[in-house]
């Protein structure tokens, strides 16, 4: 017996279609919508109707940037160093690393990473105009801040070999016990990093 | 230092105002979005806008319908018990219930739950319109299928004193152990009403 009218369907089956949320989250958000005020779905649908008309992406670093505006926020900043490159996966690793305040330099967003398995290569991520960039000359250090995972490991190799010999530093996040973390729980490669990597107390 | 762009930042405060999810899947949902094809976020917000306006309630049960219908499908639906009568408090719960496939009566959706505390009476619910269509006298028993929680408890007992006397036998969901449960992890009160509520193997 079909029980949820068509257009409630359709709401659950778009959102269902979102990461992290799944058909029962899906019909409680929908159920939800149903009993708050109209504005609530109304002001949601605006935004996502303006989210990909009014964002672009910034002509340099390839964070996310309001449509129209050539460089984003970071880039145009003349506080921040331009000898210091940080090196991240997503627009949303930016705003990570911006959120601990630790970090002064400018970024590069690769807009992916290397997956030969999904045919992602250098070419389908932004490598070519990352090493363009850095043949300008004014960067000393680049910071890989790549996800620790298989195909971050395998990117930010790739681009330690690539930016070495152009005489830059290449380093890379430190990997090794979460803050917080339970050395008895912590993962057997987690462990094992945090042994291999271990800090001088000096 | 300001990060994320005004259309960005306008969907990580619509999608934190819906419940179960906090500012990080929020700015997770909408970084996801900004990837994601186009078509993606612009069905996501035709369903939002469409929800309202092509929605409304059943006359008779209270239950979600498309817009224009006077009845719901249950209520029209010739095959299902008239006699006995399942009252819910949203129309989420008459899914939750349909999905059984162990209900063949109707429903009847009180659109919320007496509090006191947030100022809701019985009026302010479909209490009223529950006791006018059991004094049609179709309806032999009705099983109060609201929450196990105070106000569904304190609405379950207000009922019984109202339809009791019509002569309409009135029953309430079992409550116990949930299938698949540990008795050792039992919370004391579940435990409680599962001693209480023993029944007999005969």
């Amino acid at each position: 017996m079909k029980t949820l009218p068509a257009p409630v369907e359709a709401l659950v089956e778009s959102f269902a279609r979102l990461p992290g949320i799944g058909p029962k989250s899906a019909s409680r958000l929908a159920f939800y919508l149903l009993k708050a005020p109209d504005e609530v779905s109304i002001e949601l649908a605006k935004a996502l109707e303006e989210l990909k008309a009014n964002t672009g992406h910034c002509s340099r670093c390839f964070n996310i940037t309001l449509a129209g505006e050539e460089l984003c926020d970071i880039c145009l900043s003349e506080n921040r160093s331009e000898a210091i490159l940080c090196v991240v996966e997503e627009p949303m690793d930016v705003l990570a690393i911006e959120r601990t305040g630790a970090y002064q330099g400018k970024y590069h967003v690769l807009m992916g990473v290397l997956s030969p398995i999904d045919g992602i290569g250098p070419d389908q991520i932004k490598i070519f105009p990352l090493l363009e960039r850095l043949k300008l000359g004014e960067v000393k250090e680049v910071i890989i801040a790549t996800n620790p995972s298989m195909e971050g490991d395998a990117t930010a190799l790739y681009l330690q070999q690539r930016i070495a010999p152009m005489g830059i530093k290449v380093s890379r996040l430190a990997r090794g016990l979460p803050v917080g973390a339970d050395i008895e729980y912590a993962d057997q490669n987690t462990l094992q990093r945090a042994l291999s990597g271990r800090q001088s107390m000096d």
